[in-house]
């Protein structure tokens, strides 16, 4: 049986989330098509609405679909002094489920990757420097992920706070090393905020 | 943090997929709007064409972006004489991976289930019927699913062959009581043809 051309096309586009093998592929495309065409459809659209529309914010460059987030834009959130640094906007969302943390962050939407061609311009570090240097932030709080990449990124970050004289912390109890900090549950969580330590200047 | 709109959305709509829930939908949204822009966008236009491109065969109702299928166009498939009757199209093409079967098939899309309001009609019965009675059919082999709706509905169909003076056999040796016919591999699934049993008339 050779499948139709858009369902062959469906199958294969279905792969490109993670997890989703050739068999979950075509599963879902049957299911989607037998049972749940309206679902379907919705998610059809709200992928395409949602690949477009959802851009950076200009401050943290979390996801956004204004030129500001809401919390860039929370005067309360400004008022706090504190940013926080972090590789992914999932690990903004993981922090704020808490409801704990009250200050600001800063999203670089990776790590320092040298072999990779990842510098520090390519995860915004000119514009966090910028930020540094402008005052208003009295506490970095390094919350980079505890891998190889994550420290290294971690300490270059601080290198610039110190030379803005600029407090910088990075958390530590709790986060597994070579974890993920997406996936670490809240309390854990919190428990790596408040056991953060300061980096000493060399 | 307020996710933004698109996102929430995006986020929702995953869930139409099998096995997808809540966790895994965010992880990947996040995942196409970081690192796979593309695909997300391939993704969302492949469903989109999907669901309004792909139909139903008009002899077979198998998926089918033409009136018919290329099964059911086949010379060779027609004279065959044999009919398969299968509940859905995902056994359609696990039989057809199998390379073996070469003749024709119905595809139910369903099960008689006389309390959820789906009876003969639902499941093209009618059309089926029309069929056996027009001749050019020898046997009808049953491969609907070995649980009570799917034996109720073979023994349906038997009675309608019977009817028309068209031999009628029930695939059985190999498939899990319970089980999923597009589940089993094609070994298994062979087995179950050879070992096919003519069903008595009453
Ligand atoms: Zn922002
Ligand atoms: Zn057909």
């Amino acid at each position: 049986m050779q499948l139709s051309d858009s369902l062959n096309q469906l199958i294969e586009a279905l792969r490109c989330q993670p997890g989703i093998g050739p068999k979950s592929a075509q599963r879902i495309a049957f299911h989607l098509l037998e049972r749940d065409r309206k679902g379907g459809t919705q998610l059809g659209s709200a992928l395409t609405k949602a690949m477009t529309a959802i851009g950076h914010c200009q401050t943290c460059r979390t996801f956004c679909e204004q030129p500001q987030c809401d919390i860039c834009l929370s005067t309360k959130r400004q008022d706090s002094g504190t940013l926080c640094v972090v590789e992914s906007p999932t690990d903004v969302l993981a922090i704020e489920q808490t409801g704990q943390y009250l200050g600001l962050y800063f999203v670089l939407m990776g790590h320092l990757s040298p072999i990779d061609g990842i510098g520090p311009k390519e995860i915004g570090l000119d514009v966090l420097e910028q930020k540094l240097s402008q005052g208003g932030i009295n506490e970095v709080i390094l919350a980079t992920n505890p891998s190889v990449e994550g420290e290294t990124t971690a300490y270059y970050i601080a290198q610039l706070c110190h030379k803005n004289n600029v407090g910088a912390s990075r958390i530590a109890h709790g986060i597994p090393v070579g974890g993920e900090l997406d996936l670490v549950d809240g309390r854990t969580l919190m428990h790596a905020f408040s056991g953060r330590r300061v980096v000493t200047q060399e």
